[in-house]
């Protein structure tokens, strides 16, 4: 009755500069549905992120310690995602949607991912209602003029954005 | 390592007035992700379908007769969609996405479902790309007016709304 | 320093069928705005409403008997809106906004009441983050199948949609 | 040089209940492309429309009197518009847009009807900025009303819905 | 009757680079709504405006000499926009509105102002209808490539424009 | 019974870094509707292309060699894009569209450039279903990671994206 005995393996992309409380909680919505999820740090060379990847990998493998035998955290600096998934046998990307705006990248994302690889599923899950307006840059723009983060991104990450901007 | 030993149930709720390749689409990608797909057809008193409810579930089932035991085709008369998949031991309500202005009205719907029961995911499959132009309503149309539309939907389905249009 | 000596008054229509948190809210933060809000109850004969207009306008009166001085309620059964803010010396119609598509409808309507009329602003007020995905019909449509909107609408509201379903 | 010698020839499709100055602008606009425009007036028996089939057909002819070389209007009762427009020796369906929310479900039909005839093309025209936000339906609510149209529409519409109102 | 006895303020917040005829449009709407406007001049070391902060302020002042009681203009550099207006004791924050991806944005931006300071309300204006497509970065386009931009801004702004562009 | 005996062009601009597919659809459809077909390529310092004009212009126009009559590719540097369209004796700025996203913008521009010149009318072309989710910039992002996208762009255009690619 089962649809294979391996496991099944989500793959959640995105650049997680930095992780915040919406992420986690799509990470921990698809830990419901998939035995595995490979969450893939994208090292993109243009943008200038306020961290490095290898701080990002380190604060998002610390949000997940407990975790550790169904959570893997991986640098993707080169290469096409879907071909990555497929590397790692995963079944499906995972994508967060939070607006509508949002959506319509994301949808013409899905058809050129599908377009290059036909056996790699995008699925779109909701955040939660609480996370649905926050993502990394509004944090970062908020955290910079001194406002108050700390109920949207982890402690840690909270005290990342204060050592940071506190040196600027 | 896996998630649970129970089967990973899915349900894909819709009116399926009648089934088309859209539909069917969402299904198979459905059965990539879960053990068993449940496919609950509202039977709505309000609006005035085409095919009765027998029709389109007898129509349903013939579409997935060789995976009988994997797909499950239900009549939903009254009661919560959500309440009925909690009983059904689901863990997800399938959505097939189109368009834009789909995606805004099941964002409104995932939200309301989500606050009446905290457990069951809404998750969003887009179908394949030859499929996102097609809906029941527009099928019926083209059907009604002596369109082809063989090949948006299955031979029987075809035949069925041949058999409708010509005695009218 | 001041705009005028007179009160400034809002207009905030609806059908209110039934009135819900999220026009509550609507109408509490319109009062910070204005020294009085006008609520106009659409009796529009086309829909067929679950509330009769004496209904409607009795359940909405309760959830403001202590602001008497500062909210009024009024039917409105025929003429123009816009006419009708003028007549009851209005500087603005308010409007709450949940999503997009809301939105895109509001654009035409306000443009068009601007056209009808000059001296009536339309605003536009957000409803608290926690009300945005209800509206009167979703609640309906809960409560017609048995969900739990007590947390949605006012308690009197609430005991009105039992009554109003069990004697069904 | 020229593509052919044949005229070029539009059709462009709608309710007209009534003509309003947006759709005179738009056919106006294709006036400049086509050689001759085909109005298509489409008699919906399920809609319950304010203006006959006869009533806006006579009414749209009177907009263009001294056009009547260029311009046919001709009442389309059943069948597919694309199949009117093959037979028509049409090159283009012509659609106006005015708003966001109308372009998602013009793209849907477009693709629709490009699937069942190949050889004709949509195009789409942009009305001038002062018709934006007009329809024939606000028009009618705000005329039921007792708004002023009179710059909406061709004086003799607006006439005929004096007349239509005022006996009711 | 009164809300209070102290004057309303609301705070209008952008980069103005520079102020065009549709926010100026605003700004006399919401002098109908408060007491007085404070314009909130943002200055953002991330862009590169074409005029610098102090050309900004004072080419703002200049359109409002008239109403000098009921108009501050102020720069504001670093900080929250939020606590800037709990400062100001301004009730409100205004937007203009213009198109549906506008929107999409402030819904958020607003969603998390409310979410940092919950007594400053945002509240939503609609440009007049002829002011709709205009935003300063197309005027700059325009200017720039030889178009003329004379009833899309005050004359002082426009001889600004052309200052900046023949000296290029 | 002839528009005019002059022929009828239209301008297609973009950036083409590089053309696609889509943008072959849209020209050829664009000769259906008009004896000529003016490409007007963008030279905009400011952003980077990964081709340089005369790579551009030649490689679209050997994708027209067998068209050379009525197509002309021509580099455009500055001044507005209408006047270069007036220049031309056009009679339409062509656009092709693909998602919502892109309608909000198009929709934008097109009102201001017909508040810059009448005469010059804006249509938009629907692309083939297959190019609706193609972009150059899209098309750029997969070659660059070693994606295939041989059969979204032309064959000499697929050889130049390897050469620039490989060279890196």
């Amino acid at each position: 009755m089962c649809k294979s005995n391996q496991p099944s393996i989500g793959v959640y992309p995105g650049t997680f500069d930095p992780i915040t409380n919406g992420h986690i909680d799509i990470i921990e919505r698809a830990l419901h549905l998939f035995d595995k999820v490979i969450i893939a740090v994208a090292v993109n060379s243009k943008k200038d992120p306020l961290f490095n990847a290898s701080e990002r990998v380190a604060s998002i493998e610390k949000c997940f310690e407990d975790q550790k035998d169904r959570i893997e955290v991986i640098e993707v600096a080169s290469g096409l995602l879907v071909d990555f998934a497929v590397k790692k046998n995963a079944k499906a990307l995972i994508r967060g949607l939070r607006a509508v705006s949002d959506f319509d990248y994301e949808f013409q994302l899905a058809l050129m991912n599908r377009k290059l690889v036909r056996e790699v599923e995008s699925i779109f899950l909701m955040t939660a209602f609480r996370w649905i307006y926050i993502s990394s840059s509004m944090i970062k723009e908020v955290a910079c003029n001194g406002g108050d983060v700390s109920d949207l991104v982890p402690p840690h990450i909270n005290q990342l954005l204060k050592n940071k901007y506190s040196t600027k």
